[in-house]
This record gives structure tokens, C-alpha cells and sequence, in this order.
């Protein structure tokens, strides 16, 4: 049977379960049809606008007539939060201690201390808690994880992820300090949170720069270099005033590249079949002549195909219902959930103090 | 009347110097035809290796019989030194106390207290020394200079500049550190050489990672992160394992963001016209929507091409002649190559501590 969700917030992000639970087309499914989830059903939403409750009458959706109402109700198996971050922690524990399983919108608080308080009240009271890291099912992210998994590119050293856009800070809560604003809490959040469940190997050490182009009051972009101890070093970044984008993804092995550009996952892998088979010919640039910067002759290099994975956002409420059911591990962990939270606060040092920070997790 | 240049080291770079001094065509010169300098001809070279001799003597060039000779040749104003840059110092030194001009080519030397030295001997023999940072003539680099001065982008707050290979290092004197090998002195010179020239605003901090993906003798790749108290961020890049290139030049104004593919000069400058003109329409990936990285409307952006200068390599020797008769500034100051030697010592100290160096230069 399917288990019963209850979204509380109408916004972006709860209209946006509240579609991918009921399946539906339109404006904002962009990519096609997606049928209802196989999983849970909608019982209702709830929003302290009444506007936002309108607009979700308006789409056919049940619509509780308060916060307590939708807690109390008691065919509600599972909480999603999806109001503004900073009343994240309050309202989680308020449902975990109403009897409900809660799924939390990232970034899921402001810091590690209020994520405590949530990890607490999970255990205190019996619940499920996690995170909706949706983005651990990004096609592009997936694609290079194969990548990574399949070999091809040799011993990987370095990995570059970025995200770019070209509209500043969206002039809504991510604008706003207090309410989580900021791109290393919005995009950073999720960039690392790939790359973190990719790497469960210790970080030793991290340096990040944030960026104030468009505002003062948050940062709208930054770039975080992080070292592993297994030897990787990783390249995270997001910007919001880049015209012209970089590649997604970035990955170097001792024997190949791959690259994907955009979230589309096109791209391509380049290996080198005969790192010894030909010596470089000296290039003659404008000024001066390089050998050592010499394009590779065709003979000692292979491309292929990127891995073009087809991923099911239904696949997060799938776990949750498993994990409730205690048939599977919940697949975003409080560890991992923390782990994100704790790297976040060390780039903020890091840019504060403009210095590398050590780091043992 | 043409000044005359003798040049000793008969290798790679030694050979270069020749026919640009000469003029000529064939395998090396794939720019096509280079006419012969307008204001230097050659005197001769020498090499302390016979078949580097013999293979000058083939090419009709004249070869003196012993550094002593060349350096004794009353008719040479100018001596080129291209020979390992561990032997610079010495050479340099008895050039000038021999009562030449001395052009050294790069890495000038491997630290900054040998520099100094021959900035010294400059002074007391009353000759002119500088160093062929030819690159400063790059078509690619002149390009994004004149994007920057032109203002299009508005202000400008981030700069990237790479060079990418997938050779590895090269099993000459790149490959060994007492000949100052690595990427750092290699490329790096070139690249650190290009920006400070741009930016005489001083630097304040620096973070460096080198890379050892193909030997551990020396840095095969480096990324270099600089803060400039002009507010703007510059990232440095070498590597070689990278078999897809980043682009050579990528960077960031408030309105706009120029991409310089590679050394052709080949990219686009893309400027906003209108920031609030269009709101963001949210977009769809696999697994969530986005606001901020929305990919923006065409009636909102220009797109500009890029500057395609054509520089004259002959320029440098120009400048050497100018400045040796006090007609012009030499282009290649003593201060000059002494920040960007100060800039690469920092960057093996940031490397070596895995930290972030003040500097204040």
C-alpha cells in the first residue's frame, strides 16, 4: 500500500513534490510526462500563505486548514519540508515528535549544531529523518560516476564540477542570509553532496573563495579546492554571473580525460592508448614554440562515448519507504547529511580567514 | 645599422632564436614565412655540443670555436642565452663583465637571490639584461588584454588562464629539477609573466597545487590561485594530462564573460544587456528544478567577437635595441621578472605547507 505524504510549504520546491508524487505535465515538467509515484500518494499540502494554498486547491490538491491538522492527521506517514531553511529544524522536530517519518528540503539548516538537534529528535522519537538530495539522481552526475567506477580513464587524480548560471542570486530567500541565502548553501549543497557520497574517503583539507559580484549580503558563487586522502583533489564551484559556461564535469585520469558539459550529459572520454608511441612535434604559437603543449596525434588516442544513464526521480521516495519499512538502508544518511554540513562550514573559514583549513572527515 | 647577436646554446630555444633572427620557412616556422629581423642579424652561435655545432654549421649559420671567441668578438652587442637554466647566472654574469647586452631566455634562474645577481652585474658593468618572456607577444593573450582594457565586460573580478597538454613532461631538462625543469619555471614563467604585466596592482595572497601525475622529480602541472587588491581573482593553470583542453582563457566581468579557446584565439565575449529585463523561467533537470542556473533568454545578452590581434615577434629584439641605445624603456623590467621569480617561490612554499601565502607584491 501506498504510504501517505503530507507536503508542508507550497513554494518552488513543494509544488515541485507535490507534482513529481502525482505525476503530471506542463511548465514545469520540461521533460515529458512523469507518471505518479508508485510509492506514496499526496495526502495534502499546507502553507501559511493562503495564496499558496489556493494556488494547490486550484491544482486539485487537498489543502489542510493548519499546521495541526496536517500533523494530527493520522493516515500521514511521511513529513516533506519544504519551507524556508531557517524554520527547517523547528519543524522537523515538531513532526518527528508528532509520530511522522520527515523528509527535509536542503540545505537542511544554517549549521551543524541546529542538524544535531534534527539527528536527536530522529532518535529520541523513533523516526526517519533525511534529506531530499535529489540531485544524487542528476543523469550528468550518475554519468560520471560510471565513468569513474568503470576505469577507464586510469588512477583519478582530479575533478572539477561546477555549476553556472547567469542571473545573480534570484531575488527570493537565497538572497537572504538569515533565510540560508547564498550559493554554497543552495548549489554547494548539492555539488557536494555528489561528490562526498562518491568519495567516502577522508578530506584532509579544503580552501574556498566566495564571490560578491551581485551582492554583498550573500555569496553568489565560490570555488572550494578540496584534498583526499586517497590522493584526489576536487575542483567545486558555482557561479552565478558566468555568460558563457564551463564544463559540468571535468575528470582526469592518469591515462584519459572525460568531460560533460552540461547537464544534458553530452561530452566525451579521450584515453590514451600509447602514453610512449609517439614523440610530441614541436607547435610554433604566435610567439614562441612549444613541445610540451603539442596536440596528440590521432594514433595515441581513443575517445568514447560518455555513459548516457536515464535516472528515476521516484528512486528517493522509493528508499524512504523502504528504509521506513526497515528493508533498506536510507540512502542519504545523517553521516553523510553531516559530513556536507561540516565541509560547508569549513569553507566559510576558509574564505573568512582566507586560509587552507584542516580537515579529518 | 643592425646590431649584431651572438647566441650560445644551440638547442630548442637557441635555434628559435636564430631563425627569427634570420627569417625563414620549413618545419619549425608553421606560422609560414617569417622575414628576416629589421633591426638584428646574426653573428654566430656556440654550443658546448659538437653535433649542436655541426647542425648550426648545416644550416649556414657561422659557429664560433669557444665561448671565449664569441664572447671576445668585438662586433657583438648583444648575446642570447639559451642554454640550461642552471648555467644562466654564470653565463649571464661573464657576458655582461665581457661588455655585452644580455638577453637570457626563461626560467631566468631557479630562485630569486641568483636573480638578483644578475641584476647586480647589470648595474656594475653597465649592461642591459633582460629576459625573453616572448609570450607577452601571444596573439591569444594580446586578445584578452584588449577585452579587458575595451571595458565591455564591466568590472572585471575573475580571470582564468590555462595551457593544457597530455604529453607529460618531456625527457629533456624539464624532466630534472637542478635544471630547473618542471612546470612551474616552464609554462608557469610564462603565464604568471603575461598576468602580472597586466595587473601592476599588488598581489596579496596566493594558494598553489602542484601536480606529480607523471613523475615526482618535478611539478608536471600546477593550479595557482592569486588575489589581487584591485579586487580581481586570478586562476593559473599548466597541465599535462589533460587529453580535452579547458579553454586557454576564461573571464569574468559584472556584465559579461569573454572565452578564449586556445592559442588560435578562436571563442566569443558574451555581455549582458539588460539584467533585470527577463525573469528567470525555472528549468527542469533529471532530478530538480532550478531557478538560478536557468539558461537566459537571447533578448537579454550580446554577443560580441573577439579582438584578433596580429603581433610581430620582432618586437622583442625592437624593444632589446631601443632601450640598449636609451630610446625606450626595455619592456622586460628587473622588477618585473623578479615579482613573477617572488610569485613562483611562493607558490612552491604554498604547495610545500599546503597553505595560503601573504604576499605583498
Amino acid at each position: 500500500m501506498k504510504k501517505k505524504v503530507a507536503i508542508i510549504g507550497y513554494g518552488g520546491m513543494g509544488s515541485f513534490h507535490a507534482m513529481n508524487i502525482t505525476g503530471g505535465s506542463g511548465a514545469y515538467m520540461v521533460r515529458g510526462e512523469l507518471p505518479p509515484s508508485d510509492v506514496v500518494e499526496l495526502a495534502g499540502v499546507y502553507d501559511i500563505d493562503p495564496e499558496a494554498c489556493q494556488r494547490a486547491k486550484d491544482r486539485g490538491l487537498f489543502v489542510y486548514d493548519s499546521l495541526e491538522a496536517l500533523l494530527g492527521d493520522p493516515q500521514v506517514e511521511i513529513v516533506t519540508i519544504a519551507i524556508p531553511n531557517d524554520g527547517h529544524k523547528e519543524m522537523a522536530v515538531k513532526a518527528m515528535a508528532a509520530g511522522k517519518n520527515v523528509i527535509c528540503e536542503k540545505p537542511v539548516t544554517l549549521n551543524s549544531a541546529l542538524l544535531q538537534e534534527m539527528f536527536d529528535a530522529s532518535k529520541k522519537y523513533g523516526k526517519l529523518f533525511t534529506v531530499h538530495q535529489n540531485r544524487r539522481w542528476d543523469n550528468d552526475y550518475r554519468a560520471i560516476r560510471q565513468v569513474y567506477d568503470s576505469g577507464v580513464l586510469g588512477d583519478v587524480f582530479n575533478i572539477e564540477t561546477r555549476v553556472h548560471g547567469s542571473r545573480g542570486i534570484p531575488g527570493d530567500w537565497r538572497a537572504q542570509p538569515e533565510h540560508g541565502g547564498g550559493m554554497v548553501l543552495d548549489w554547494g549543497v548539492h555539488l557536494l553532496d555528489q561528490i562526498l557520497w562518491m568519495f567516502p574517503e577522508k578530506i584532509t583539507s579544503l580552501y574556498c573563495r566566495l564571490d560578491h559580484v551581485t551582492t554583498e549580503l550573500v555569496d553568489d558563487g565560490f570555488k572550494l579546492e578540496m584534498k583526499f586522502e586517497n590522493g584526489v583533489n576536487v575542483h567545486v564551484e558555482v557561479g552565478t554571473s558566468n555568460f558563457v559556461n564551463l564544463p559540468r564535469w571535468y575528470m582526469q585520469g592518469r591515462n584519459g580525460t572525460a568531460i560533460i558539459n552540461s547537464f544534458k550529459g553530452d561530452g566525451e572520454i579521450v584515453c590514451c592508448d600509447n602514453w610512449d608511441g609517439k614523440d610530441a612535434v614541436p607547435v610554433v604559437t604566435a610567439a614562441g614554440v612549444t613541445k610540451t603543449m603539442a596536440p596528440r596525434t590521432k594514433d595515441t588516442i581513443t575517445t568514447h562515448e560518455l555513459p548516457q544513464p536515464k535516472m528515476d526521480v521516484h528512486d528517493f521516495y522509493r528508499n524512504v519507504c523502504k528504509a521506513i519499512d526497515g528493508e533498506e538502508e536510507q540512502i542519504v544518511t545523517h553521516a553523510q547529511v553531516m559530513r556536507v554540513m561540516k565541509v560547508m562550514e569549513a569553507a566559510f573559514e576558509s574564505d573568512r580567514t582566507d586560509s587552507v583549513i584542516r580537515f579529518n572527515g
